[in-house]
Order: C-alpha cells, then sequence, then structure tokens
C-alpha cells in the first residue's frame, strides 16, 4: 500500500497529542481545548424545536439534503445574519459546511497547489495549519503587534513571493478575538489589511468564529465589523459559524465567497460529503429563525467575560511576576508569555500538576513561540480556573 | 485568484444537472435521486431517542467530539454489525465518516497523488468517480459480466499498470447490488477477486452501502457476505453506511481499514471538518443499540422489494420489447439497457413527458453507457412507478 505524497505529509496537530495525554491523567484540569462551555447551551429550546421537526414527519428533514446547504438557512443568513454584520451578498454566493473547518479545508482544496505559498498571522489557529499543511501549503507567517498582523511585513512578504514568481494563494486572517492570541484588530488595521490585499492582489480568508463573543466592559459589536463588509473589489472569503454561539455537536457552519470560488468549493463539496447533516442544519435553522441565538448571545458574551475575569485575577494573583499577557476583548483564549520559558518543559511540568494547555509553538509556522501558552477559560468552572491558574503557577516556579 | 489544478478539474455531476434540471419541472415523476423512502423512517424512536439524548443534558452530547468518532457506536460497530457480517477488526481500524461518500474522499486522499490510475467497474457509482476525479486519479473501468467485475480484464489492466510502472493505488468495487447496475457479486467473483488483488497486490475498496436491504425472495443474507470477510491479508478496505438502513439526513457512515491507512485518514479528517456530527452519532448510535435498526431491516427490505415487483411489471407491461434488465435482488435500482438508444436524447424526450432517470452513461469512465438508463424505484411511491413507467414507455417510442 503505498500512500499519496499528501498523505505521508499528513502529521498529528499538538492539540490532538495533548488531548491523548490528557485522557489519561486523572483529576487533570484542562485549559487546553477551545471547549464551549455545555452550561450555556440552549437544552430546553433545541429539545423543544428537534420534537417539532421530527413530529412534522417531512421526509426531506431526514433525507439527502442540496450540497449547497439548506435553503431557509441560507435565506436567513443573508436576510438577517449577513445584514447585520453589513456584508452583502447572494444566494450564489453562500455554502453551508461541516463546521468552519470544512470551510479551511475545502477553500484550500480549490485554490491551493502543493507548494503554494499562504500567508498566515503569527501565532495562527492551529487548525488552520494543519489544513493547508495538509494540502501542502507553504505557510508563511507575519507578526502582530498590538492592532494586528504587520502591513509592513506582509507588505515584503508579499513582495518577495510574487519576485519568486509564486505569488502568495491568499492570506489567513481572524481578526476577531483571535485563536489563540485573542488579539482583536483595529479597525485601522483592517482597513489597511484590505489595502494591501489590493496592492498584492491578494485573496483575504477571513475567519470569525468569535466575532459574536465580545465582552461588553471593553468590546462594542462595532469593533468587530468584519473585513468582508468593506470589500468592494470581492476579494474576501468570510466563514462564520455556529459552532461557538449555539453548539459545535451541530456540525454547521456557512462561508461567503466570490460566486466563481463559491462554486467550487459546492463541487468540491459534493464528492466530499454530499451535503452537511440536513437535520443538523434544520435545527440550526429553528434556533436562528425562533431567535434563540439572538437571546442567548448576551448571556454567553457575560458568561465568558466572567471567565476571562477569575483567570485573569487568578494570573494576577499568582503569575503576574512571572507572565505577561494582553487582556482578551472577548473570544475563549488567553494568551500568555512565560519569558525565559520552554513550551514543552512547562507543559510536562504542568502535567505533573495536573493542569494542561497548549503549546504556544503549536500556533506558529516559523518554529518559534516556545515561550507562549493558550489557556483556554471557555469550557472550565470559576473554581477550576482559579484552582487551574495556582497549578500552572506551581509548574512555571 | 488563481484556482488549484485540482479545482480547474472539478466537475459538475450528471446527477447534479439532473437535480437542477427537475427542480424546475412541475409535476415531475423522478427516478433520477437514489433516495431512501421516508415512509419508512423509523420517525417515533428518532424522535423519543432526540428526547432522551437532550433531556440528560450532557454536555458531550453537543461538544466537540473524537476525529476518530463516538466511542460507545466504534464499539457497538465492532461487537455487533461487524461480528454479523464475519469482520475482524480493532478499534484502531474503524473511523466514523460523514457518510460514505466522505469515506470515498478521504481513502483518496490517502492513497491518491494526481494522475494514479484507480481501477473501477464498468458501470460505477458516480460520486465515488467524482470524488477520484477531484484527486485527479486516472479511472481505469472493467466491463461487468452476471457475477460481477471481469477477472480476465482486470488482470489485464492491472498487469499493464504495472508494467508502464504506474501500478493501480486501488480496486473500488460494491459487490452487493451495485449503484447503479444493481448486481449482485457473486461468491466465486468475490473470492477471485480477492485471489487477483493478491496476485497483483492491489488494496480493494468495498462500497456496502445496499448490504442489508436485500431482496428475500431471491437472496439471503450469507449472498451478500462482504470480501472484507476473507481479508486474510488486510488488503481490504471497507465502508459500511447508516443512510440507507436508517436516514441519510444524520451523516453517519463507517469504515474499516488496515490501521496504517485508517490512521492517516483520521488525521485527514481531523483538519477536513473535526469530526462528523457528535448529536448526530449518538442519535445513530441510539437507534442501533436499542434494536430499531434490526427491527426495521425487514419491513425495509420488503418495502424496497415490492417498489422493485412493481417497477418490473411496469416495465414488463410497457416496455418488454424495447428495454433489457436483470432482475436486482437488492439495492434501490433497476439498470436498463435500450438497445440503439442515446441516453442523452431519451432524456429530453423523458423530461417532457415529466419523468426523469440518470443517464447510464453518468456511470462509465470509458465515454460509454449511453444504451443505458439508471431508474431509481427507491424513493417513488407504487403509483408513481407505475405513471412514470408508463410516461418513459412514452419517451422511448
Amino acid at each position: 500500500m503505498t500512500l499519496s505524497k499528501a498523505a505521508e505529509h499528513f502529521q498529528e496537530s499538538a492539540i490532538r497529542r495533548i488531548g491523548a495525554l490528557s485522557a489519561s491523567v486523572p483529576g487533570l484540569i484542562s485549559f487546553a481545548a477551545g471547549y464551549p462551555a455545555p452550561e450555556v447551551f440552549p437544552w430546553d429550546d433545541l429539545q423543544s424545536i428537534t420534537a417539532q421537526i421530527l413530529s412534522r414527519h417531512d421526509g426531506n428533514t431526514l433525507q439527502y439534503g442540496a450540497t449547497r446547504g439548506y435553503r431557509p438557512l441560507i435565506e436567513h443568513l443573508l436576510a438577517q445574519t449577513l445584514k447585520t454584520r453589513d456584508i452583502t451578498a447572494r444566494f450564489e454566493d453562500v455554502i453551508i459546511t461541516s463546521g468552519s473547518q470544512q470551510g479551511l479545508d475545502l477553500v484550500g482544496r480549490v485554490l491551493i497547489d502543493p507548494g503554494d505559498p499562504v500567508i498566515v498571522e503569527l501565532p495562527t489557529y492551529s487548525g488552520a495549519i494543519a489544513a493547508f499543511h495538509n494540502l501542502q501549503a507553504s505557510l508563511v507567517g507575519i507578526p502582530q503587534d498590538a492592532e494586528g498582523i504587520e502591513i509592513a511585513g506582509l507588505d515584503r512578504v508579499a513582495a518577495d513571493l510574487k519576485t519568486q514568481g509564486r505569488p502568495a494563494k491568499f492570506i489567513y486572517v481572524t481578526p476577531n478575538f483571535q485563536n489563540p492570541a485573542g488579539l482583536l484588530m483595529s479597525a485601522r488595521r483592517r482597513r489597511e489589511l484590505l489595502e494591501a490585499a489590493r496592492r498584492h492582489d491578494l485573496v483575504i480568508l477571513e475567519d470569525d468564529p468569535y466575532g459574536s463573543i465580545y465582552f461588553e466592559d471593553v468590546t462594542t459589536l462595532e469593533d468587530t465589523r468584519p473585513i468582508k463588509a468593506d470589500d468592494t473589489d470581492n476579494r474576501v472569503i468570510y466563514l462564520g459559524s455556529f459552532s461557538k454561539i449555539l453548539v459545535p455537536g451541530l456540525r454547521v457552519a456557512w462561508l461567503v465567497a466570490p460566486s466563481a470560488i463559491a462554486q467550487k468549493v459546492e463541487l468540491c463539496k459534493q464528492a466530499a460529503d454530499i451535503s452537511s447533516g440536513v437535520f443538523d442544519q434544520r435545527i440550526v435553522h429553528g434556533a436562528l429563525a425562533g431567535g434563540v441565538i439572538d437571546r442567548i448571545a448576551p448571556g454567553l458574551r457575560s458568561h465568558y467575560q466572567a471567565k476571562r475575569t477569575v483567570m485573569e485575577r487568578a494570573l494576577g494573583a499568582q503569575l503576574r511576576d512571572r507572565v505577561k499577557w494582553t487582556s482578551p476583548r472577548g473570544g475563549f483564549f488567553l494568551w500568555i508569555q512565560i519569558p525565559g520559558a520552554d513550551d514543552r518543559e512547562l507543559f510536562d511540568r504542568a502535567i505533573k500538576e495536573k493542569v494542561s494547555f497548549v503549546l504556544g509553538s503549536a500556533f506558529f509556522v516559523d518554529g518559534g513561540g516556545h515561550e507562549f501558552a493558550r489557556l483556554a477559560f471557555s469550557g472550565s468552572t470559576h473554581d477550576q480556573i482559579e484552582e487551574g491558574i495556582r497549578r500552572l503557577s506551581t509548574a512555571v516556579r
């Protein structure tokens, strides 16, 4: 049996290794996986929505569905969700995907040939690294400052690649509360990024799973305005998801792309899984159209905001002298720098103390990041956060 | 925006074109899509299973899940389903996929490099053609006789490819009630195929979505024994599905592969969609472990058997002199040959008569098949079948 070149290339992700390790440690407090909190899942709504859907005995509910997605869901996205975000799109531009992870994979398959350069942030989402890596992209990282990706660095890299005759296929960014760094890209930087993309004729792949999870003490909806909203020359592909604002166990996300790209994504998806789960899509549509998602959103924001506060206070109390971080204005993560540390050694010590995180280096495509760690506060209780940071403090010292 | 070479290559499938066309014809009777019949979906069971799952408020139900799949579902497959089919496998060999279509895509991604030969039957499942085509495989077809794929042809092709220094990556077969031909491969031919695979050191990709839908008037369970059951040297990858024996709207299927392949499939799937829907998997597990699937299976068999009988009688009454077919012993399809016909012209005439089917040529990788049409009887009522065949008869004459 001879594997494909791509498959020889497939790697186990750092998060996966950590997951496997963590499962074997009883009493572990995990800050590793960026899981949403089940205590804010709208259980009763989901129960009544599913009961209602199934009680109709409508065959289409459990049948094969259109590859593009469940039409009423797409229409609701167009008429409401996208409008709220100031994004103009047509039916032909939208595809429902099985989570945004599938969006990353499908867009990658439509755009990337082996060896093609793809520009990402330093650090960037490890799942995007895996998706593009599996397609044999050549990943090039650009540092971020407090406002987001550095335009001077982007200019240099984009020009270099063009000079080498292999222009970047796209630039991948997560402007809202980035995974892992928690960074909110400034409005100015978003404009500059779009201008730079025009200058270098780059496609922007904008991933926005956390945009609705902004912390109202320091952030407003306006701060999360998508780059796609100002995409007047149709070069931005936008990924939205229900995983963080509803539940991830229903695999439903969506993308908006120039229709020529969307059409290729649809063809790729048709052969990849025919369609995303029709029942899942109907449940999500029920929650969206029935106002459940809007109703629970403020509660989610305050829930995660409170957890962020607990974790920051604990870090301040336990590790103020050893650890640096920028307070996240939304999302699920605290991204800490431990000057002088090595993330692998720290991780081994942390596991002995029964606390886990994701190695900073898992999010860097340039071999760096070893002074960093990603702490997810989203899935733990306040008590677990406090106890976990105590354990981490022991591990750091 | 420059597309990848793969994407330039993506094609709209014939079935998709037909679907788009059909949707615009009011009053159309469709024999095109191979849809299971919603009237045999176990609505009440699914309703009580979902209610029960959600009432537990178990966070893991709607959380991100393991890429490999929901462990109790895999364990049930190992302990029961696979045992019934005489397949020996371990936990490491099984992956839950989003429909078997995803199994085809993932196995393809793990094994196929652009240009690699893949051997398929003439005709073969159009979704497999699309999946392998999108991966830029070079598809080589082998004719089938009444017992299944012709071994002499396979020997010749496999030897030729080896001589050319580019041996086939695998051979794809659907031994049970093949889509589209409805053919049941004989026990002898299965043995011969396995021997030929050993002779040429070929991997067999065995797709079995219809194995449980055998018609008890002419077929027994023993006739559907998987090739994988006799796979003593671990060269068979087996795909099983819940789409036809439960519902396709829950995207849950599974594959059994040599563990080295399964591990790569898992890595590929992790970056492709993280995991199949966790809620879907729990519902399917509930239906499987709760005995629903076993309980409804005899009813499904007689339901589709009756539809086959109605369609065959109607064909016999209306088109006996113009059309030839082999009576299918299971599955969803009647595969008819109309000597002298051109499937595209016939299709245009059929649409005028408000009946549709899938062009025979959609299932052939050698440009042939224009004398054939695939008629799905699975999703239509008896009345629709009778009326649809009357319309088809008008179109043929």
